[in-house]
């Protein structure tokens, strides 16, 4: 019977028969027999198999199962004899698939950098570091999935093409239909976007958090999870022109429900892939960041440090620590406050909450002094920002106002007004950057290499 | 306590003291209290609630709390003495959070055109229609990542900007960040993409089966759900520029094994759907196509019929009906040829299979009479074709060939013929395009009505 090697590891029993498949990642040739380690991406772990040179063609057939090479197994399992595994499986019937020249088979056994890896896209998730990264990410994925449904949050999909600009910021891409070489022009010498395929200028989207309003204005409790794009030229470890994020949004919901729900949140994730990824989990801490068990444990078991802006500010002034950026009201926390809050003076994640109105994106809550917003940022030791969030201006004339004082127009956003002047609600949200995530899961420090095919300035291979 | 709807209806007792939230339908006036019908989008019925004339400010509450409004209520549950509901809600405290003038709100009790609602894609969510659809839509999402994750596979994220194109066909939407007021020209009079975001040119995907492909290489079971683009001038109800599609790839996995896998994924999401969203369903068959429920059990209680390209030739060319297009082997069968297999001679869904090579994609296996491919689609009643796949071409050689052929370049293709260079293995896969799938089971017969925020020619709104 077929069986993933996941399965075969923890289940199997001796003198059971069974099949495999997967690909060889290593050899070791013995007298009278074969060791292959097996993998099929179901595990970290490899299945041993042992090849007795009684096989048809043995040694044919071990001159071509090199590293890389794909075969089919039947066999009976047997307890191993051998030291750093429970079972083995005793080889009766192979089918070699695919070989794998060793002369040219870029994956051999030695240690390769992420670096080269990452020329590699299309082989690198046959690794044991790639393949535990991708299986940690889906692990992260089906938790964020049960988390929302299971609290009956509808899972919508927002636009990934759009003609607004959520925040009035960011570098956006443009996505169009016409030639770029002959791209039509007006008499006036703007762009002809009459003839696009659009009618109009479009963009590919940095959030979606401005649609998923519109359902939780229907639905009571929705969330997002989709691709995001930001056409900033940051060649860095920590930013990405294509990303994934995940946006609830809360219909009759305050920010202190915002936080709630995002504490919460974060602890099931994270419970949730400890629970399933311990094989994963624990090679990250073995070769990766001898922190992210610890890191793991702290998060689901203690509750989150909630201050104030104002507060924040009061602490990083405070402190004997000299910062290379101001620390003053009104200006931003630069990464550096913001791991000094998390890592040094809290050590576990931190909500900084009620920031001044003028640094942050106008559809956040303008609070009665007038000068703070309802916004929320969770910062967590290493990874800095991982979550941010507010409760939104819910008010349709102070909406308008903020959105003039920015030098926005609001003909733009006449749907979003018209959320505030039909039925509106208190309501909340955040967002979260699924990368960051998985990076902050598994102490990968460069962001390249937690999502399968990344894109950056020059770089969109695979 | 806070209850949504959904839960109040299924299982609150009399006399239970609840708080709900949501948004106002319909208000009956009597004589000493009103009814008001209150939705929170959790579930198509609403909540009857009573509001006595002893209420505090009843006169200019009822007055203010029309159908959009938003309100909180507490109060105590009744067995409702009226027809239609077995409880209701009679109010204690209300707090009113949003009016809706009823001069300008346009979603008042009368039915609106789908046409119109579209236009109001802010606002169509809150509709008894569309709010149906997007809680199938939801429902059919979790039960295909359920079905896959139950099953060991890893859900991956193949990227949205891509620089090759799958099918060597199509039309794409170029992605650039290059103004397109001004886009530079090398001289040599082509657009200089040395100086665009990613240094060449680049697209949204139409599909992440050759990148799913890596994945399943390495992981053996892997699925992609996400959105995928065509900038086909179609201003139709069956397409969209922006789509969301499922692609599944197997790893050691033939055709047989491709379309048994559809077949028990179809079955599944059809019963998941059936089981959890009953009386969205139940709507649907009475409101919009009275033949959806039985379709849905149709497909959970019957084999497909599975049938060659050549038999399907030979069926449509002995039947007696006249076809606006010719029925020749070779031809690629239209619409009309896919509906009378399906809807009139077996009634049911169909899978056809081993089309001829000349008119499918290179990537397809070519059997060993040299005159067709290992694809299958299968064909549902009313909807065409919903699922696509393939038996993949696993051979260097004749992959290599099958590029040539249709006048592409195996360059290009450099990566995914490694595929078939180191440890290449039998694999298959298959795609369903989302919409179709929520069309199908839903009966709508506009695909724009069917995605939140439809993306078509000359209309990115929202």
């Amino acid at each position: 019977m077929m069986r993933r090697i996941a399965d075969v590891l923890k289940q199997g029993q001796p003198d059971e028969a069974i099949e495999v498949q997967g690909w060889v990642r290593t050899k070791r040739e013995s007298k009278g027999f074969s060791f292959l380690e097996i993998n099929d991406g179901s595990a970290l772990a490899n299945l041993q198999v042992v090849f007795p040179e009684q096989l048809p063609n043995y040694v044919d057939l071990i001159k071509r199962l090199n590293t890389g090479a794909s075969l089919q197994v039947a066999g009976v399992l047997v307890a191993s004899p051998g030291k750093g595994q429970r079972i083995e499986l005793k080889a009766a019937t192979v089918t070699l698939y695919g070989e794998a020249d060793p002369d040219s088979y870029p994956l051999q056994k030695k240690r390769h950098s992420f670096e080269f890896l990452r020329t590699l896209g299309h082989l690198r998730p046959r690794t044991n570091t790639l393949g535990a990264v991708f299986r940690v990410r889906n692990a992260c994925a089906t938790a964020i999935h049960q988390f929302f449904q299971q609290r009956g949050f509808l899972w919508v999909h927002t636009p990934i093409i759009t003609t607004s600009d959520c925040e009035g910021a960011g570098e956006m891409f443009t996505v169009t239909s016409l030639d770029l070489k002959q791209v039509p022009q007006t008499e006036t010498q703007g762009v002809d976007y009459s003839q696009d395929f659009f009618g109009r200028p479009a963009y590919l989207t940095v959030s979606g958090q401005l649609e998923a309003e519109i359902m939780a204005l229907a639905f009571t409790n929705v969330y997002t999870f989709g691709p995001t794009f930001r056409a900033e030229n940051s060649n860095t470890s920590r930013h990405l022109a294509e990303f994934w994020m995940v946006e609830p949004e809360m219909a009759f919901c305050d920010l202190e429900g915002d936080m709630d729900l995002a504490e919460a949140f974060l602890k099931y994730v994270f419970q949730y892939v400890l629970e399933h990824c311990s094989e994963d989990m624990a090679f990250f801490n073995t070769r990766i960041d001898n922190s992210v068990l610890a890191t793991a444990e702290n998060i689901v078991s203690h509750e989150f440090v909630r201050l104030t802006y104002t507060e924040a500010i009061a602490q990083l002034q405070k402190s004997d620590r000299s910062f290379e950026y101001a620390v003053e009201w009104g200006l931003d926390l630069q990464s550096e406050h913001e791991r000094y809050l998390a890592e040094e003076l809290f050590q576990k994640p931190v909500i900084v909450t009620d920031y001044p109105a003028q640094i942050k994106a106008f559809y956040m809550r303008l609070s009665e002094d007038g000068q703070t917003v309802r916004a929320m940022d969770i910062l967590a030791p290493k990874i800095g920002e991982i979550i941010g969030g507010s409760q939104r201006e819910e008010r349709l004339e102070v909406l308008e106002q903020r959105i003039r004082a920015q030098g926005l127009d609001p003909a733009i956003y006449w749907w979003y007004l018209d959320l505030r002047r039909y039925g509106t609600v208190p309501h909340a949200g955040f967002g979260l950057g699924f990368e960051r995530l998985v990076q902050f899961m598994t102490g990968m420090t460069n962001i390249r290499d937690v999502i399968p095919f990344p894109r950056s300035p020059l770089n969109a291979e695979f």
